[in-house]
């Protein structure tokens, strides 16, 4: 439901990403999440390079989709995120697609980042300005790994 | 330059959109000018749908497209858009990209779009109605074919 | 492993669908799925448009993606696709990308998909054809439902 | 026509690359261009990464598409590609689009390409032994700048 979600991000379906079904193709969705994510960073205050600098990229390592109804050129969508768990090296978002001011699921999504140091490009422990400003914005505490 | 403009539309730069150059794939500049090409419409006041209702779909015949210098992830652009000749089924669109609040140009297009019929798909006049609500935008006379 | 799929479809890494981090963008992925989705019917013998005609179109309604190593440019890709399970209305497909020739698991994915009426866009039971010419290939019997 | 060419590249029209008008999406054909072009230079012996090593990497500098006659899903394209001139720090390729064993124009495209130094980016005279290879193939002499 939307109002599990304190953020969203908006876009508006493009032309491009149709197919011959008149529909969103499939592969475009998990762009949209990825758009989403980087909407969400810059949300509690971190652009993509401000991650770099903090010795923390990420990978995306896992992501179960689901397409529940399908989005159309034109329309305007809302993209749901929010972090769900926070653990040693991890970070799962979850994720909720709606047209715009409806409550007709698009699509869902949970996916798992790892945050890996941008030089050696193996998994680092999720920096403590990470886990702060993400409680901030989700309300909770994310200063300890959970599980 | 932007002050031939009166139509612009901005957007933001996707992660996906980058190749491993780290610049935006030139595919995706065709793409940016079709979004703002809808985003034209939409400013004088035609969806998508409308422009099939009034029986005047268009199709791209020929695009000229000129890369000046790269955009990178996350930068927000300007695609600056305007219609410089309606023909008799032909409309000539313009386009250049800059980074919001600079003048350094990105690239730029010429564009010609030939009205079809969405039904026969053959080329028709353009509609009245439309060269009414471009030449109201571009404050210029498109009510005779030129040329 | 690679030893567990009867087919697999080849294909080659674009430019386009590298991205900033010099590697294959993650959405690229599912429509490389896609690609070799279409490729396995293509092998069995039914071309996406014998589907429409038998009256089973189909839905993508969940997929999960796992990333294990970054493809990059130029590379080709084995895309291994096989069938698991047909249920009553779908169809659980299995895939896993490696290397041209190498053992490293590049990615894999689970999809489900739905078969539905291409008319009505309900779901339907799939075909009896189609489970006759999965069974072939795979050498199992998709008779029956499977829970 | 396709006889003016000495080289061309098959590639099938994938369900991603279509649009809601049920044809392949127009910035979609840059991309074919784009992979007619890698393959072009590994037709001639070059590998991408070997264009990087005889120190010329190339850009797009400008491209004149023309849109003729739509492609459709599964269709598979000959994507023809020649040099026509070689400058002293450009190359201009020429490209037409065919559906295989048909003589049905789907699109051409010129493009201009700039070899720049791949460390300082800075425009850099065509290699000799990128002339030689490029006129190999077209029967062509190219070890003068052409203009």
């Amino acid at each position: 439901m939307k109002s599990d979600f304190k953020f969203h991000h908006e876009l508006r379906v493009r032309f491009a990403e149709t197919d011959l079904q008149g529909i969103v193709f499939n592969a475009n969705y998990l762009t949209y999440y990825d758009v989403a994510w980087t909407e969400y960073f810059r949300a509690i205050g971190l652009e993509y390079k401000d991650l770099i600098e903090i010795g923390a990229d990420t990978v995306l390592a896992r992501i179960q989709m689901e397409f529940k109804s399908p989005a159309r050129f034109d329309e305007v969508l809302e993209v749901h995120a929010r972090v769900s768990h926070i653990g040693n090296t991890s970070i799962i978002f979850e994720f909720e697609i709606y047209p715009e001011g409806e409550d007709r699921l698009i699509g869902s999504a949970t996916s798992l980042y790892v945050c890996i140091d941008p030089k050696t490009l193996k998994p680092v422990r999720a920096p403590d300005d990470l886990r702060l400003l993400i409680g901030r914005l989700e309300e909770k505490d994310f200063s300890q790994p959970v599980n």
